[in-house]
């Protein structure tokens, strides 16, 4: 890379964090080193994760929401992440641009995420991007995602406030819960609470909220924010729940609590990444895969036996 | 687990085959030992992937192909895959119960595969299901899945024959071929081929196949067929250039040639499943991933570099 990222990044250049972004899309060496460099500089951002699955109107929310954070004169970063319609991607963009001042706001930046090549690819870029967001200097950040995967889970899961949307009728509140978001999840927010069967949804998240708390009970009573986001009603409610969560994690030490698990979870990613990766190289350098296929075909062992034993020599003394 | 699921799989228990690949779904440790001693009798069904976007009208088409394979006599598994909207699931499975015979032919056999929990659960459970009933002893494998995601990419690449459903006037097509998935088609489907826009986009992919050709010859030249699901029309065409292209594959070497591959790749994947597990392991029994956390957020390291030094201790050889 010819130009100092790191240093033009931390500058304020919006041109260079838009192509650092880009470089680590891609998953390039230079970028990552670059990432390294501004790790320092992190930790400062406060990042919330909106999830909900299609049609629940996340998009317009994460705008509206936005809006009620510029007024405070904080500055946001957006993360949008979309692998299961990487072709809806456009019109996302689209209507946040239709929706006007936010685009043209220099204290607003946004970003689009496609479905990236590699194994867990996408989770990685999305954790790399709001890590250069972060150094970045931006106050919050908001990543949003649909809740559907594991992918999902797991990029939502770097939020210090998961914010889960639901819409009455849409019948899909019982599988989001299912889908493991319950145990994620820091603020309900019932949105296009207009509609009928918002009561009921309300009772419903009510009724899973103590079922969970029998199980792990928590410290946080789990709130339940209603909201029309398309008429902007109850955003600013929302955004003091998200600050009122804040404030609760600062307190009572599951900030820091939170943060270092984090980082031992990103620790052991980056070592799964780049040990898979010498391993890779090696088998595909050396050959070996080829025979591996030509083995198995001939009976003599399986993908399984053969994956076991070829851990079993890069690492010792590992029980499998 | 109890029963000797391995036997009464290869013995034709369709009971056993089902809960089998439930505890596949899963993720049982012990299923897997199952899989492992099935895998000897696998590679001789002939798997037939099936793509395209929402409404391309996939299920349909699966649905009438079956009924023109079973007319042949031959035994056929159905594995469908959509991972980005499991709500669907059990309509997708009722449409083709609505189908009729089907469900009651006891040479038909249906699974519809929901999200499951880990990093590329869905395309593993996939893929063992399709091993599973592989070892059952169909003729035929055909895996339905939308197009969209790498993990569908990956789940459909493990097809002998892959088709690409198109459809006149949805506009997909160009975005379908963007994703990837042009590289890994081996029959286009132009469906709804009575729709005005048929032509047109018939010229499309014409075209297309036209420019991969220039950067990656083939001797298959990629046909096009077109297809009325709903009414039946073009299935037996259909049909007939899948056996036309597995006979291409046989007759080249290719299918052997894929299948080690295929082998290949698949345990790249297991060792990449593995090592998470067993790096994971590692470091929480030692209480290093505690430490790591506390250490980063003093200042004194990033998870990056921690990372690279844990690997060079582990594998003092490796060059990272």
């Amino acid at each position: 890379m010819e130009v100092n990222y790191a240093e033009k990044v931390l500058g304020g250049s919006i041109r260079a964090l838009s192509r650092l972004i880009s470089y680590l899309e891609d998953e390039d060496e230079e970028a990552y080193a670059v990432l390294e460099m501004l790790y320092p500089f992190t930790g400062t951002s406060y990042i919330i994760g909106i999830t909900g699955s299609h049609g629940t109107g996340k998009s317009t929310l994460t705008g509206r929401l936005t809006h009620v954070i510029r007024r405070e004169g904080l500055t946001v970063g957006i993360v949008a992440v979309d692998p299961s319609s990487p072709f809806t991607g456009g019109a996302l963009l689209g209507d946040r641009i239709r929706m006007g001042e936010l685009s043209t706001d220099p204290g607003v930046f946004i970003r689009s995420m496609a479905t990236r090549g590699s194994l867990g690819g996408l989770a990685r870029a999305t954790r790399d991007v709001v890590k250069v967001l972060d150094a970045f200097g931006k106050d919050v950040i908001i990543v949003e995602t649909v809740g559907v995967g594991q992918d999902e889970v797991d990029i939502v899961s770097i939020a210090d406030s998961v914010c889960l949307l639901l819409v009455p009728g849409l019948g899909d509140a019982i599988q989001m819960m299912k889908a493991g978001l319950m145990e994620i999840a820091d603020i309900f927010v019932v949105n296009k609470a207009d509609r009928p069967g918002a009561d009921q949804l309300n009772a419903e998240i009510r009724m899973r909220i103590k079922q969970g708390e029998q199980f792990k009970p928590t410290e946080w009573g789990l709130p339940i924010v209603e909201t029309i986001a398309v008429d902007g009603k109850g955003i600013e409610d929302l955004w003091q729940t998200i600050k009122q969560h804040r404030n609760f994690l600062e307190k009572s030490g599951k900030l820091i609590e939170r943060r270092q698990e984090q980082i031992g979870q990103e620790t052991l990613r980056v070592i799964h990444e780049q040990l898979f990766r010498v391993i890779r190289q090696r088998l595909q350098d050396s050959g070996h895969l080829d025979c591996i296929g030509q083995e198995v075909m001939k009976g003599k062992h399986n993908p399984y036996s053969t994956a076991r034993e070829i851990i079993k020599s890069w690492l010792p003394a590992c029980p499998i």
